[in-house]
């Protein structure tokens, strides 16, 4: 007979600390000895080769699939997912490929209900969603990881917007040492995409850990980077919110107010924090919905980015909003080409849905001489590109 | 046929802002078109009586539990749950007694696994598991919610700790306008219990959300507070460390490295936060396991706390530790009853496992005429007690 050892050894030194969860070790005994499911679990295992185990005791399920980004479309919505074999105890255990150092997300679907791994304390939430995930270290991924180097802070707060009328949640990047230093820091201002928030770089997109290890290597200039919420219909991220989930009403059309009050963002952080407040020291940059925000905002603010970011940018789709700021676009972009401006960096996967939709506005830029540079990546309109995209693109700032 | 309303609506929308989804669109009208299982989930549902409706499609499930804390044992844990009913199209409901103000945490279990319910985007983390919550409010629960008062912010910065040799993360509430107000702050000390850690407060505790209602309603004054990471063998909750998900070592004496270095905590928050720096303006709490670290580090740090608050506190399981911090307490607390303090508050439920050990605690400090204010709830050792606590206790402060 096997033993829950994972489990057991949690209860034990619970029951060391806490008398409270004799209950339930009494209860998982008795669970034991009537049904003699009794077996080690431990998952995510890494196997030395850098594949992964999984494992879920699941008794009476009928088919257990694992939803996850490693499979053959790189897609934790894909129908083609891998399938857990169960053993007679009703362990089911899956082993992957070799996988190359990134962070990995998954999920498992009993039956068709979602269940995160119970054994895996390691989740994040994408929208509602929670997802467990691990990193395979020895490479890229590296930079995911909280490694023993100086920590900035991260600092989640409310800034009133005269635009929305309304107090509105932000998250802010400090670097390390950043409370006690006497000198001023550039700011990059950094968006999410449709289905994130204020939250979603800082949990999804690694963004305090790649900023803590790039500026430990020197490979980033130390800076305030401010992560916002982008949704007209949100104050703040799902749980921090006064009001309900809310989700984007079919029938207006897009009013454009964070990007028309952007500007309010900027106060803020000016008033707030020790910035280097000018143009050469401003930087913007946010993937999909945010490119699109991004290639807004600096568009319509003049004179106030000197480097821009576009991260698998979806730049056509306010094109029918009534909001001023969606207004002569091409114009404003002629006007910023004149302005001047130190980087505008555009990146997208080659198996991106947006491809051709950049592609169109790309050539667009071309015609009128609009400088950007441009990397085309492997891979579509996933996080492991983002969290790339922004190692690639922090190097580059305030240079 | 019924609609699943809240998924087509959310696909509805994504689609119109993200064509990546439509994949997901046709598998779900696929789904549906085939299993004619399509129902209206809305889950939870709060009546207009304050009862509640959960619901869950799941048809190939054979029994679905609600582990809540609404049931008659008022724990997540008790095997007392309630059971919900299935349809002939495999959607499960159950609805609630009347409940009164409180904020609620459950999650399901399907034939044995625990489920987060798909439906509810507002989930919490305690240790390594995931629990869906709701608020019912018009009653003290109106504490609980994010209000549209002025908020603080909320730091997650690291301190490094000398005692411990290593970087260990913190959480910092700073009250409203604290950036731009040029006066300083009195600082309370807020430790969380076994199982928690640097995050509990500020998720399960609803900390940040008391603080900002009770200080727009001026019964709390504006202070500083600091929720540290009390487990030794830890430098950060699981999803913020560097270190694999750490457990106590069963076969180690408490080494009491937390409670000895705790000075390491004040000299971080002294040089970096605008404190009033003196034992007046200085308050410390916690509960149970942190309960015990309020009552050992309040009395190894003479004259540094005028206000001290032991919430259900777990005062006698570190005896056998072989630390110099627990070496000779009663004489410590002899010096400390000597000093003087303005408020040394203890509340303990009456249902509490703890309940008979604070009472030996009492005795002795009644025998030496040590003087405390003592509270007496109802209920047991959970979180809407501490919650309550942290109500009464921070009222009371620096006043």
């Amino acid at each position: 007979m096997f033993k829950i050892k994972s489990s057991t050894n949690l209860l034990k030194n619970k029951m060391k600390i806490n008398n409270y969860f004799f209950l339930i070790y009494f209860i998982s005994i008795l669970y034991c000895t009537l049904f003699a499911q009794v077996k080690q679990v431990i998952s995510p295992k890494i196997n030395p080769d850098n594949s992964i185990t999984l494992q879920l005791l699941a008794p009476n399920a009928k088919e257990v699939k694992i939803n996850c980004d490693w499979n053959v479309d790189k897609s934790l919505w894909s129908s083609n997912q891998p399938i857990m074999t169960k053993d007679k105890d009703g362990l089911w255990t899956y082993t992957s490929p070799v996988l190359p150092s990134e962070m990995y997300n998954y999920w498992f679907t009993v039956d068709g209900q979602l269940v995160n791994d119970p054994q895996n304390p390691f989740t994040i939430r994408d929208e509602a969603y929670k997802i467990s995930y691990f990193i395979i270290g020895n490479g890229k991924a590296d930079n995911y990881k909280v490694s023993d180097v100086p920590h900035g802070s991260v600092t989640h707060s409310w800034y009133k917007s005269i635009g929305f009328d309304k107090q509105r949640r932000i998250t802010i990047y400090t670097p390390p040492n950043y409370e006690t230093s006497k000198i001023k820091y550039p700011v990059l201002y950094l968006l999410h995409g449709s289905g994130g928030d204020e939250d979603s770089w800082f949990n999804l997109g690694r963004a305090t850990q790649i900023f803590d290890n790039l500026i430990a290597q020197k490979k980033m200039k130390p800076m305030i980077v401010v992560m916002t919420n982008g949704n007209y219909y949100q104050t703040a991220s799902p749980s921090q919110a006064s009001e309900d989930f809310m989700l984007p009403n079919d029938d207006l059309p897009y009013p454009g107010t964070f990007e028309t009050s952007f500007g309010d963002v900027i106060k803020f952080i000016d008033k707030n924090y020790k910035t280097l407040n000018n143009k050469q020291n401003r930087a913007i940059a946010g993937l999909s919905m945010g490119g699109f925000h991004t290639y807004c905002i600096s568009a319509n603010y003049p004179n106030t980015f000197d480097y821009v970011g576009l991260f698998s940018p979806a730049i056509s789709y306010r094109k029918k909003g009534s909001a001023k700021v969606y207004e002569n676009l091409d114009e404003k972009i002629l006007a910023q080409k004149k302005n001047g401006y130190k980087l505008y960096w555009i990146a997208m996967g080659k198996k991106d849905f947006l491809y051709d939709n950049l592609l169109e506005n790309r050539i667009k830029l071309d015609k009128i001489n609009f400088k950007y540079q441009y990397i085309e990546t492997a891979g579509s309109h996933t996080w492991n590109n983002w969290r790339d995209y922004l190692v690639q693109f922090t190097p580059m700032l305030f240079k």
